[in-house]
Protein backbone atom coordinates (compact mmCIF):
# COMPACT_ATOMS: atom_id res chain seq x y z
CA UNK A 1 0.00 0.00 0.00
CA UNK A 2 0.88 3.61 -0.85
CA UNK A 3 1.29 6.21 1.73
CA UNK A 4 1.78 9.90 0.86
CA UNK A 5 3.79 11.82 3.54
CA UNK A 6 5.54 15.02 4.58
CA UNK A 7 8.27 15.43 6.09
CA UNK A 8 8.43 18.44 8.53
CA UNK A 9 10.53 19.18 11.65
CA UNK A 10 10.41 22.16 14.10
CA UNK A 11 13.80 23.37 15.70
CA UNK A 12 15.05 19.43 14.63
CA UNK A 13 11.76 17.73 16.03
CA UNK A 14 10.87 15.88 12.84
CA UNK A 15 7.83 14.09 12.31
CA UNK A 16 6.30 12.36 9.01
CA UNK A 17 2.65 14.33 8.69
CA UNK A 18 -0.14 12.09 6.54
CA UNK A 19 -2.91 14.68 5.05
CA UNK A 20 -5.88 13.16 5.98
CA UNK A 21 -7.67 15.96 3.57
CA UNK A 22 -6.18 14.35 0.56
CA UNK A 23 -6.26 10.84 1.41
CA UNK A 24 -8.32 8.22 3.25
CA UNK A 25 -5.85 6.30 5.12
CA UNK A 26 -7.88 4.06 8.03
CA UNK A 27 -6.82 4.85 11.72
CA UNK A 28 -6.22 1.09 12.31
CA UNK A 29 -2.45 1.31 11.09
CA UNK A 30 -1.86 4.86 12.44
CA UNK A 31 -0.11 2.75 15.20
CA UNK A 32 2.03 0.53 13.28
CA UNK A 33 2.62 3.12 10.74
CA UNK A 34 4.42 5.37 13.21
CA UNK A 35 6.89 2.42 13.87
CA UNK A 36 8.01 1.26 11.15
CA UNK A 37 8.07 4.91 9.53
CA UNK A 38 9.96 6.86 11.85
CA UNK A 39 12.51 3.91 12.03
CA UNK A 40 15.59 5.09 10.37
CA UNK A 41 16.47 1.92 9.19
CA UNK A 42 13.90 0.38 7.43
CA UNK A 43 11.85 3.12 7.16
CA UNK A 44 11.86 7.39 6.74
CA UNK A 45 13.42 8.07 10.04
CA UNK A 46 11.83 10.92 12.70
CA UNK A 47 10.61 11.05 16.13
CA UNK A 48 6.86 10.06 15.42
CA UNK A 49 3.89 10.22 12.84
CA UNK A 50 1.37 12.86 12.98
CA UNK A 51 -1.96 12.88 11.36
CA UNK A 52 -3.23 16.32 9.66
CA UNK A 53 -7.68 15.67 9.22
CA UNK A 54 -10.75 17.47 8.75
CA UNK A 55 -12.40 18.62 12.34
CA UNK A 56 -15.59 19.50 12.68
CA UNK A 57 -14.99 22.43 15.06
CA UNK A 58 -11.78 23.11 13.75
CA UNK A 59 -9.62 24.36 10.88
CA UNK A 60 -8.39 20.83 11.42
CA UNK A 61 -7.04 17.97 13.63
CA UNK A 62 -4.23 16.69 14.44
CA UNK A 63 -3.08 13.41 16.12
CA UNK A 64 0.11 12.51 17.02
CA UNK A 65 1.66 8.81 17.16
CA UNK A 66 4.96 8.42 19.03
CA UNK A 67 8.21 6.68 17.83
CA UNK A 68 6.51 3.60 19.80
CA UNK A 69 3.46 3.58 18.17
CA UNK A 70 1.61 5.16 21.31
CA UNK A 71 -0.74 8.06 20.93
CA UNK A 72 0.54 11.09 22.37
CA UNK A 73 -1.90 13.82 23.61
CA UNK A 74 0.03 16.97 21.96
CA UNK A 75 2.95 18.52 20.35
CA UNK A 76 4.20 21.93 20.49
CA UNK A 77 6.85 21.51 17.57
CA UNK A 78 4.44 19.60 15.63
CA UNK A 79 1.21 22.24 16.05
CA UNK A 80 3.67 24.71 14.48
CA UNK A 81 4.52 22.57 11.37
CA UNK A 82 0.38 21.61 11.27
CA UNK A 83 -0.34 25.25 10.86
CA UNK A 84 2.59 25.79 8.16
CA UNK A 85 1.23 22.82 6.27
CA UNK A 86 -2.63 23.72 5.93
CA UNK A 87 -1.45 27.47 5.57
CA UNK A 88 0.87 26.89 2.77
CA UNK A 89 -1.18 24.10 1.01
CA UNK A 90 -4.27 25.92 0.99
CA UNK A 91 -6.43 24.64 3.39
CA UNK A 92 -7.22 27.42 5.08
CA UNK A 93 -6.57 30.94 3.60
CA UNK A 94 -6.70 33.21 6.95
CA UNK A 95 -3.37 33.20 9.13
CA UNK A 96 -5.25 32.88 12.43
CA UNK A 97 -5.56 28.71 12.45
CA UNK A 98 -7.82 26.83 14.62
CA UNK A 99 -6.43 23.10 15.68
CA UNK A 100 -8.35 20.38 17.22
CA UNK A 101 -6.54 18.16 19.23
CA UNK A 102 -6.54 15.63 21.99
CA UNK A 103 -6.15 17.96 24.40
CA UNK A 104 -8.21 20.64 23.12
CA UNK A 105 -8.55 23.07 20.72
CA UNK A 106 -5.30 25.18 19.80
CA UNK A 107 -4.83 28.80 18.42
CA UNK A 108 -1.70 29.34 16.16
CA UNK A 109 -0.72 32.12 13.90
CA UNK A 110 1.11 32.27 11.00
CA UNK A 111 3.94 34.50 10.20
CA UNK A 112 4.64 34.51 6.74
CA UNK A 113 6.66 36.11 4.21
CA UNK A 114 6.38 35.68 0.55
CA UNK A 115 4.16 33.15 0.61
CA UNK A 116 5.95 31.15 2.83
CA UNK A 117 5.39 30.34 6.99
CA UNK A 118 8.61 31.23 8.26
CA UNK A 119 7.45 31.13 12.40
CA UNK A 120 4.59 30.48 13.86
CA UNK A 121 2.85 31.43 17.14
CA UNK A 122 0.81 28.75 18.99
CA UNK A 123 -1.41 29.80 21.92
CA UNK A 124 -0.49 26.50 23.96
CA UNK A 125 -3.15 26.94 26.80
CA UNK A 126 -3.28 27.34 30.38
CA UNK A 127 -0.67 24.49 31.86
CA UNK A 128 -2.72 22.31 34.89
CA UNK A 129 -0.86 22.61 38.32
CA UNK A 130 -2.87 20.29 40.17
CA UNK A 131 -1.51 16.95 41.04
CA UNK A 132 -4.90 14.85 40.03
CA UNK A 133 -4.27 17.02 36.85
CA UNK A 134 -1.25 16.39 35.76
CA UNK A 135 -1.73 13.31 37.19
CA UNK A 136 0.75 12.51 39.90
CA UNK A 137 0.27 10.00 43.03
CA UNK A 138 -0.35 12.34 46.05
CA UNK A 139 -2.83 15.02 47.91
CA UNK A 140 -4.96 15.66 44.41
CA UNK A 141 -5.19 19.16 44.95
CA UNK A 142 -2.07 20.07 45.98
CA UNK A 143 0.79 21.95 43.83
CA UNK A 144 3.85 20.17 42.69
CA UNK A 145 6.66 22.83 42.80
CA UNK A 146 10.27 21.86 44.05
CA UNK A 147 9.36 18.61 45.42
CA UNK A 148 11.72 15.89 46.73
CA UNK A 149 11.26 13.36 44.41
CA UNK A 150 12.94 9.94 45.93
CA UNK A 151 14.92 7.38 43.46
CA UNK A 152 16.42 4.00 44.28
CA UNK A 153 20.18 5.91 43.52
CA UNK A 154 19.29 9.38 44.83
CA UNK A 155 16.82 11.94 45.38
CA UNK A 156 16.07 14.58 42.93
CA UNK A 157 13.66 18.08 43.72
CA UNK A 158 11.14 17.86 40.98
CA UNK A 159 8.13 20.65 39.67
CA UNK A 160 5.38 18.56 37.62
CA UNK A 161 2.80 20.29 35.76
CA UNK A 162 0.42 19.41 32.90
CA UNK A 163 0.73 21.07 29.75
CA UNK A 164 -0.73 18.97 26.59
CA UNK A 165 1.61 16.20 28.28
CA UNK A 166 2.37 15.56 31.99
CA UNK A 167 5.76 17.00 32.65
CA UNK A 168 8.22 16.86 35.09
CA UNK A 169 11.05 19.51 35.45
CA UNK A 170 14.21 19.35 36.90
CA UNK A 171 16.70 21.93 37.64
CA UNK A 172 20.31 21.64 36.89
CA UNK A 173 23.21 24.04 37.44
CA UNK A 174 24.66 22.77 34.30
CA UNK A 175 22.84 21.34 31.24
CA UNK A 176 26.19 19.15 30.23
CA UNK A 177 25.86 17.17 33.55
CA UNK A 178 22.22 16.44 33.54
CA UNK A 179 21.37 12.61 34.03
CA UNK A 180 19.23 13.13 30.44
CA UNK A 181 20.65 9.48 29.13
CA UNK A 182 20.19 8.08 33.11
CA UNK A 183 17.80 8.97 34.69
CA UNK A 184 14.97 10.49 31.96
CA UNK A 185 13.63 7.14 31.55
CA UNK A 186 13.95 6.05 34.76
CA UNK A 187 11.26 9.11 35.52
CA UNK A 188 9.13 9.07 32.58
CA UNK A 189 8.23 5.36 33.25
CA UNK A 190 7.91 5.85 37.24
CA UNK A 191 4.69 4.38 39.20
CA UNK A 192 3.99 7.77 40.37
CA UNK A 193 2.65 8.96 37.58
CA UNK A 194 0.34 7.11 36.27
CA UNK A 195 0.37 8.20 32.63
CA UNK A 196 3.87 8.78 32.52
CA UNK A 197 5.55 11.74 31.94
CA UNK A 198 7.96 14.19 29.33
CA UNK A 199 10.92 14.42 31.87
CA UNK A 200 12.89 17.95 31.25
CA UNK A 201 16.29 18.73 32.24
CA UNK A 202 16.76 23.07 32.96
CA UNK A 203 19.65 25.27 33.21
CA UNK A 204 18.37 28.78 34.35
CA UNK A 205 20.63 30.77 32.15
CA UNK A 206 19.74 34.45 33.36
CA UNK A 207 15.88 35.05 34.27
CA UNK A 208 15.22 35.44 30.36
CA UNK A 209 17.14 32.75 29.01
CA UNK A 210 16.49 28.82 29.92
CA UNK A 211 18.60 25.82 28.33
CA UNK A 212 16.45 22.91 28.15
CA UNK A 213 17.08 19.12 27.62
CA UNK A 214 14.10 16.24 26.97
CA UNK A 215 12.98 13.06 27.55
CA UNK A 216 9.91 11.85 25.70
CA UNK A 217 7.28 9.38 26.56
CA UNK A 218 7.14 7.02 24.18
CA UNK A 219 10.36 8.70 21.94
CA UNK A 220 13.10 8.76 24.40
CA UNK A 221 15.72 11.82 23.83
CA UNK A 222 14.27 14.28 21.37
CA UNK A 223 16.11 17.70 19.66
CA UNK A 224 13.11 19.68 21.34
CA UNK A 225 9.92 19.02 22.60
CA UNK A 226 7.59 22.44 22.39
CA UNK A 227 5.40 21.51 25.23
CA UNK A 228 8.92 20.58 27.38
CA UNK A 229 9.87 23.73 26.28
CA UNK A 230 6.98 25.46 27.89
CA UNK A 231 6.85 23.45 31.31
CA UNK A 232 10.43 24.32 31.70
CA UNK A 233 8.86 28.42 31.61
CA UNK A 234 5.94 27.85 33.77
CA UNK A 235 8.69 25.39 36.08
CA UNK A 236 11.03 28.43 36.36
CA UNK A 237 8.39 31.18 37.23
CA UNK A 238 7.00 28.98 39.88
CA UNK A 239 10.37 28.58 41.39
CA UNK A 240 10.87 32.35 41.19
CA UNK A 241 13.77 32.63 38.36
CA UNK A 242 11.72 34.12 35.70
CA UNK A 243 8.60 36.15 35.25
CA UNK A 244 4.99 35.91 34.02
CA UNK A 245 4.54 38.56 30.58
CA UNK A 246 8.19 38.06 29.68
CA UNK A 247 9.67 36.40 26.37
CA UNK A 248 11.78 33.76 27.73
CA UNK A 249 14.43 32.14 25.23
CA UNK A 250 14.53 28.43 25.67
CA UNK A 251 17.93 26.44 24.04
CA UNK A 252 17.23 23.20 23.19
CA UNK A 253 19.33 21.04 21.36
CA UNK A 254 18.11 21.98 17.91
CA UNK A 255 17.00 24.93 18.31
CA UNK A 256 15.29 28.14 20.35
CA UNK A 257 11.91 28.55 21.13
CA UNK A 258 10.75 31.86 22.82
CA UNK A 259 8.18 31.49 25.53
CA UNK A 260 5.78 33.75 27.78
CA UNK A 261 3.43 32.76 29.96
CA UNK A 262 0.78 35.65 30.32
CA UNK A 263 -0.69 37.35 32.79
CA UNK A 264 -4.19 35.46 31.38
CA UNK A 265 -2.23 32.17 32.24
CA UNK A 266 -2.35 30.84 28.69
CA UNK A 267 1.48 30.30 27.38
CA UNK A 268 2.63 31.46 23.73
CA UNK A 269 5.16 29.69 22.08
CA UNK A 270 7.30 31.26 18.94
CA UNK A 271 9.52 29.19 16.43
CA UNK A 272 10.05 27.99 13.50
CA UNK A 273 8.64 25.05 11.20
CA UNK A 274 10.58 23.64 8.75
CA UNK A 275 9.47 21.38 5.37
CA UNK A 276 11.82 18.86 4.60
CA UNK A 277 10.13 16.53 1.90
CA UNK A 278 7.47 15.62 0.32
CA UNK A 279 7.21 11.63 -0.62
CA UNK A 280 5.80 8.32 -1.20
CA UNK A 281 6.20 5.07 1.34
CA UNK A 282 5.94 1.31 0.60
CA UNK A 283 3.52 0.45 3.53
CA UNK A 284 4.01 -3.82 3.89
CA UNK A 285 1.75 -4.72 6.50
CA UNK B 1 16.13 23.33 -5.01
CA UNK B 2 14.29 19.97 -5.06
CA UNK B 3 15.91 17.05 -5.14
CA UNK B 4 14.42 13.95 -6.36
CA UNK B 5 15.24 11.12 -4.00
CA UNK B 6 14.05 7.08 -3.51
CA UNK B 7 15.29 5.45 0.00
CA UNK B 8 15.61 1.87 0.22
CA UNK B 9 17.78 -0.45 2.51
CA UNK B 10 19.66 -3.27 2.39
CA UNK B 11 19.27 -5.18 6.31
CA UNK B 12 19.09 -2.37 8.07
CA UNK B 13 21.63 -0.49 6.24
CA UNK B 14 19.90 2.55 4.45
CA UNK B 15 20.87 5.18 2.08
CA UNK B 16 19.42 7.77 0.21
CA UNK B 17 19.88 7.26 -3.19
CA UNK B 18 19.75 9.81 -6.49
CA UNK B 19 19.23 8.72 -9.71
CA UNK B 20 20.98 10.82 -12.19
CA UNK B 21 19.84 9.01 -15.24
CA UNK B 22 16.89 10.68 -14.49
CA UNK B 23 18.33 14.21 -13.07
CA UNK B 24 21.18 16.49 -13.66
CA UNK B 25 22.35 16.94 -9.92
CA UNK B 26 25.97 18.45 -9.89
CA UNK B 27 28.05 16.56 -8.22
CA UNK B 28 29.54 19.89 -5.95
CA UNK B 29 26.04 19.16 -4.21
CA UNK B 30 26.66 15.47 -2.88
CA UNK B 31 28.99 16.10 0.27
CA UNK B 32 26.82 18.60 1.70
CA UNK B 33 23.58 16.80 0.89
CA UNK B 34 24.74 13.58 2.31
CA UNK B 35 25.48 14.96 5.46
CA UNK B 36 22.12 17.04 5.53
CA UNK B 37 19.77 14.45 4.11
CA UNK B 38 21.47 11.55 6.09
CA UNK B 39 20.17 13.63 9.54
CA UNK B 40 17.14 12.10 11.09
CA UNK B 41 15.89 15.51 12.80
CA UNK B 42 16.40 18.13 10.01
CA UNK B 43 16.59 15.60 6.98
CA UNK B 44 15.11 12.09 5.71
CA UNK B 45 17.92 9.89 8.09
CA UNK B 46 19.86 7.55 6.65
CA UNK B 47 23.69 6.01 6.97
CA UNK B 48 24.67 8.51 3.50
CA UNK B 49 23.77 9.16 0.07
CA UNK B 50 24.69 6.43 -2.81
CA UNK B 51 24.80 7.91 -6.60
CA UNK B 52 23.41 6.45 -10.11
CA UNK B 53 24.76 7.06 -12.40
CA UNK B 54 25.51 6.24 -15.78
CA UNK B 55 28.64 4.77 -16.98
CA UNK B 56 31.31 4.08 -19.54
CA UNK B 57 32.61 0.58 -19.03
CA UNK B 58 29.59 -1.07 -17.03
CA UNK B 59 25.34 -0.86 -16.88
CA UNK B 60 25.71 1.98 -14.33
CA UNK B 61 27.81 3.76 -12.26
CA UNK B 62 27.59 4.07 -8.39
CA UNK B 63 29.34 6.66 -5.64
CA UNK B 64 28.89 6.17 -2.28
CA UNK B 65 28.51 9.76 0.78
CA UNK B 66 28.90 8.58 4.46
CA UNK B 67 26.88 10.76 6.64
CA UNK B 68 29.70 12.87 7.56
CA UNK B 69 29.96 13.87 3.61
CA UNK B 70 33.23 11.89 3.08
CA UNK B 71 33.11 9.60 0.23
CA UNK B 72 33.32 5.82 0.54
CA UNK B 73 34.85 3.34 -1.81
CA UNK B 74 32.30 0.54 -1.90
CA UNK B 75 29.10 -0.45 0.05
CA UNK B 76 27.88 -4.22 -0.27
CA UNK B 77 24.42 -3.40 0.93
CA UNK B 78 24.19 -0.45 -1.63
CA UNK B 79 25.39 -2.53 -4.15
CA UNK B 80 22.21 -4.85 -3.87
CA UNK B 81 20.13 -2.14 -3.63
CA UNK B 82 21.31 -0.05 -6.58
CA UNK B 83 21.24 -3.72 -8.23
CA UNK B 84 17.40 -3.83 -7.50
CA UNK B 85 17.10 -0.16 -8.69
CA UNK B 86 18.06 -0.26 -12.13
CA UNK B 87 16.40 -3.76 -12.75
CA UNK B 88 13.35 -2.31 -11.32
CA UNK B 89 13.26 0.80 -13.51
CA UNK B 90 13.89 -0.50 -16.11
CA UNK B 91 17.78 1.18 -17.02
CA UNK B 92 18.60 -2.45 -17.61
CA UNK B 93 16.83 -5.52 -18.73
CA UNK B 94 19.03 -8.67 -17.88
CA UNK B 95 19.56 -10.25 -14.98
CA UNK B 96 23.43 -9.99 -14.27
CA UNK B 97 24.39 -6.64 -13.52
CA UNK B 98 27.55 -4.80 -13.99
CA UNK B 99 28.56 -1.65 -11.43
CA UNK B 100 31.28 0.64 -11.43
CA UNK B 101 32.48 1.45 -8.04
CA UNK B 102 35.79 3.36 -6.87
CA UNK B 103 36.99 0.20 -6.17
CA UNK B 104 36.16 -1.55 -9.59
CA UNK B 105 33.09 -2.57 -11.70
CA UNK B 106 31.15 -5.29 -9.47
CA UNK B 107 29.18 -8.16 -10.78
CA UNK B 108 25.83 -8.74 -9.28
CA UNK B 109 22.84 -11.07 -10.54
CA UNK B 110 19.25 -10.07 -9.08
CA UNK B 111 16.64 -12.85 -7.78
CA UNK B 112 13.37 -11.88 -9.79
CA UNK B 113 9.86 -13.07 -8.72
CA UNK B 114 6.92 -11.20 -10.25
CA UNK B 115 9.15 -8.88 -11.56
CA UNK B 116 10.34 -7.72 -8.22
CA UNK B 117 13.75 -8.21 -6.84
CA UNK B 118 13.67 -10.28 -3.81
CA UNK B 119 17.17 -10.89 -3.39
CA UNK B 120 20.37 -10.16 -4.85
CA UNK B 121 23.80 -11.85 -5.19
CA UNK B 122 27.13 -9.74 -5.71
CA UNK B 123 30.52 -10.95 -6.71
CA UNK B 124 32.59 -8.43 -4.38
CA UNK B 125 35.38 -9.34 -5.78
CA UNK B 126 39.04 -10.64 -3.82
CA UNK B 127 40.14 -9.53 -1.11
CA UNK B 128 43.87 -8.11 -0.84
CA UNK B 129 45.59 -9.16 2.21
CA UNK B 130 49.10 -7.86 2.43
CA UNK B 131 49.62 -4.63 4.67
CA UNK B 132 50.11 -2.31 1.83
CA UNK B 133 46.67 -2.83 0.31
CA UNK B 134 45.12 -2.81 3.56
CA UNK B 135 46.69 -0.23 3.48
CA UNK B 136 48.44 -1.21 7.13
CA UNK B 137 51.25 0.79 8.46
CA UNK B 138 54.21 -1.64 8.85
CA UNK B 139 55.97 -4.52 6.35
CA UNK B 140 54.31 -3.96 3.43
CA UNK B 141 54.53 -7.02 2.15
CA UNK B 142 53.01 -8.79 5.42
CA UNK B 143 49.68 -10.57 6.21
CA UNK B 144 47.71 -9.07 9.39
CA UNK B 145 46.13 -12.48 10.43
CA UNK B 146 45.55 -13.02 14.67
CA UNK B 147 48.25 -9.61 15.05
CA UNK B 148 48.52 -8.13 18.35
CA UNK B 149 47.22 -4.51 18.07
CA UNK B 150 48.26 -2.31 21.09
CA UNK B 151 46.04 0.21 22.15
CA UNK B 152 46.24 2.74 25.43
CA UNK B 153 44.59 1.00 27.72
CA UNK B 154 44.47 -3.17 26.00
CA UNK B 155 45.47 -4.93 23.43
CA UNK B 156 43.98 -6.96 20.77
CA UNK B 157 44.47 -9.33 18.30
CA UNK B 158 43.29 -8.20 15.16
CA UNK B 159 43.05 -9.73 11.51
CA UNK B 160 43.25 -6.89 8.43
CA UNK B 161 42.30 -6.96 5.06
CA UNK B 162 40.92 -4.47 1.99
CA UNK B 163 37.75 -5.71 0.51
CA UNK B 164 36.06 -2.53 -1.12
CA UNK B 165 37.28 -0.79 2.31
CA UNK B 166 40.09 -1.58 4.43
CA UNK B 167 38.35 -3.78 7.18
CA UNK B 168 39.86 -4.69 10.57
CA UNK B 169 38.11 -7.52 12.31
CA UNK B 170 38.72 -8.35 16.08
CA UNK B 171 37.23 -12.11 17.15
CA UNK B 172 35.21 -12.06 20.44
CA UNK B 173 33.60 -14.61 22.45
CA UNK B 174 30.37 -13.19 23.14
CA UNK B 175 29.06 -9.86 20.47
CA UNK B 176 27.08 -8.77 23.12
CA UNK B 177 30.27 -7.70 25.12
CA UNK B 178 32.02 -6.61 22.12
CA UNK B 179 33.23 -2.98 23.21
CA UNK B 180 32.03 -1.42 19.73
CA UNK B 181 30.63 2.04 21.09
CA UNK B 182 33.97 2.07 22.93
CA UNK B 183 36.59 1.22 20.69
CA UNK B 184 35.16 0.60 17.42
CA UNK B 185 35.88 4.96 16.80
CA UNK B 186 39.18 4.28 18.25
CA UNK B 187 40.33 1.35 15.93
CA UNK B 188 38.65 3.40 13.28
CA UNK B 189 40.49 6.18 13.46
CA UNK B 190 44.01 4.96 14.24
CA UNK B 191 46.87 6.42 12.69
CA UNK B 192 48.16 2.72 11.84
CA UNK B 193 45.12 3.02 9.17
CA UNK B 194 46.01 5.82 6.93
CA UNK B 195 42.95 5.94 5.17
CA UNK B 196 41.14 4.84 8.33
CA UNK B 197 39.09 1.63 8.57
CA UNK B 198 35.58 -0.36 9.32
CA UNK B 199 36.11 -2.22 12.54
CA UNK B 200 34.31 -5.73 13.07
CA UNK B 201 33.79 -7.50 16.21
CA UNK B 202 32.62 -11.19 15.10
CA UNK B 203 31.46 -13.73 17.27
CA UNK B 204 32.10 -17.54 15.64
CA UNK B 205 29.00 -19.39 16.39
CA UNK B 206 29.81 -22.47 14.38
CA UNK B 207 31.59 -23.19 10.92
CA UNK B 208 28.65 -21.92 9.36
CA UNK B 209 27.23 -19.06 11.24
CA UNK B 210 29.30 -16.02 12.22
CA UNK B 211 27.54 -12.91 14.78
CA UNK B 212 28.84 -9.60 13.77
CA UNK B 213 28.87 -5.45 14.90
CA UNK B 214 30.10 -2.89 12.72
CA UNK B 215 32.02 0.44 13.06
CA UNK B 216 31.97 1.97 9.23
CA UNK B 217 34.41 4.57 9.12
CA UNK B 218 32.41 8.33 8.66
CA UNK B 219 29.14 6.74 9.72
CA UNK B 220 29.54 5.17 12.98
CA UNK B 221 27.99 2.21 14.31
CA UNK B 222 25.14 0.94 11.91
CA UNK B 223 22.48 -1.78 11.22
CA UNK B 224 24.58 -3.73 8.86
CA UNK B 225 27.42 -3.74 6.75
CA UNK B 226 27.89 -6.10 3.81
CA UNK B 227 31.52 -5.43 3.44
CA UNK B 228 32.35 -5.42 6.56
CA UNK B 229 30.09 -9.17 6.77
CA UNK B 230 32.50 -10.34 4.04
CA UNK B 231 35.71 -9.35 5.86
CA UNK B 232 34.27 -10.68 8.68
CA UNK B 233 34.13 -14.07 6.54
CA UNK B 234 37.86 -13.82 5.12
CA UNK B 235 39.49 -13.30 8.87
CA UNK B 236 37.28 -16.41 10.39
CA UNK B 237 38.31 -18.59 7.37
CA UNK B 238 42.13 -17.12 7.72
CA UNK B 239 42.03 -17.95 11.16
CA UNK B 240 40.52 -21.34 10.56
CA UNK B 241 37.14 -20.55 12.04
CA UNK B 242 35.60 -21.45 8.93
CA UNK B 243 36.33 -22.73 5.47
CA UNK B 244 35.76 -21.30 1.51
CA UNK B 245 33.37 -22.53 -0.56
CA UNK B 246 30.89 -22.82 2.28
CA UNK B 247 27.73 -20.74 2.62
CA UNK B 248 28.64 -18.71 5.78
CA UNK B 249 26.10 -17.09 7.10
CA UNK B 250 26.66 -14.25 9.33
CA UNK B 251 23.77 -12.27 11.62
CA UNK B 252 24.09 -8.50 11.36
CA UNK B 253 21.77 -6.30 13.89
CA UNK B 254 19.69 -5.28 11.18
CA UNK B 255 19.35 -8.98 9.87
CA UNK B 256 21.49 -11.75 7.74
CA UNK B 257 23.86 -12.31 4.87
CA UNK B 258 25.00 -15.55 3.18
CA UNK B 259 28.62 -14.94 2.53
CA UNK B 260 30.74 -17.38 0.86
CA UNK B 261 34.57 -16.82 -0.40
CA UNK B 262 34.87 -19.22 -3.35
CA UNK B 263 37.88 -21.16 -4.78
CA UNK B 264 38.94 -18.81 -7.07
CA UNK B 265 39.33 -16.31 -4.18
CA UNK B 266 36.18 -14.19 -5.40
CA UNK B 267 33.59 -13.34 -2.10
CA UNK B 268 30.19 -13.80 -3.00
CA UNK B 269 27.28 -12.22 -0.79
CA UNK B 270 23.59 -13.05 -1.07
CA UNK B 271 20.82 -10.99 0.56
CA UNK B 272 17.96 -8.45 0.10
CA UNK B 273 17.45 -5.01 -0.76
CA UNK B 274 14.22 -3.37 0.25
CA UNK B 275 12.63 -0.29 -1.12
CA UNK B 276 11.01 2.31 1.33
CA UNK B 277 9.74 5.34 -0.59
CA UNK B 278 10.30 7.68 -2.90
CA UNK B 279 10.32 11.76 -2.31
CA UNK B 280 11.26 14.95 -3.30
CA UNK B 281 13.54 16.71 -0.98
CA UNK B 282 13.93 20.48 -0.34
CA UNK B 283 17.77 21.07 -0.34
CA UNK B 284 18.65 24.48 0.71
CA UNK B 285 22.23 25.23 0.89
Amino acid sequence: MQIAFTKMHGIGNSYIYLDLFQHDYKEDIFCELAQKMANIHTGIGSDGLIIIQPSKIADCGMRVFNKDGSEGTNCGNGLRCVAKYIFERHIVRQELITIETKSGIMLAQVVVQDNRVIEVIVDMGKPLLLRKDIPMLGNPNELVINEIFPLPQQSLLVTALFLGNPNTVVFVNAIEQAPLRTLGGIIANDMRFPYRCNVEFVEVVHEKALKCCVWERGSGITEACGTGACAAVVAAILNGFCQKEEEIVVQLRGGDLVIRWADNDHIWMRGPAEFIADGIYEFLS
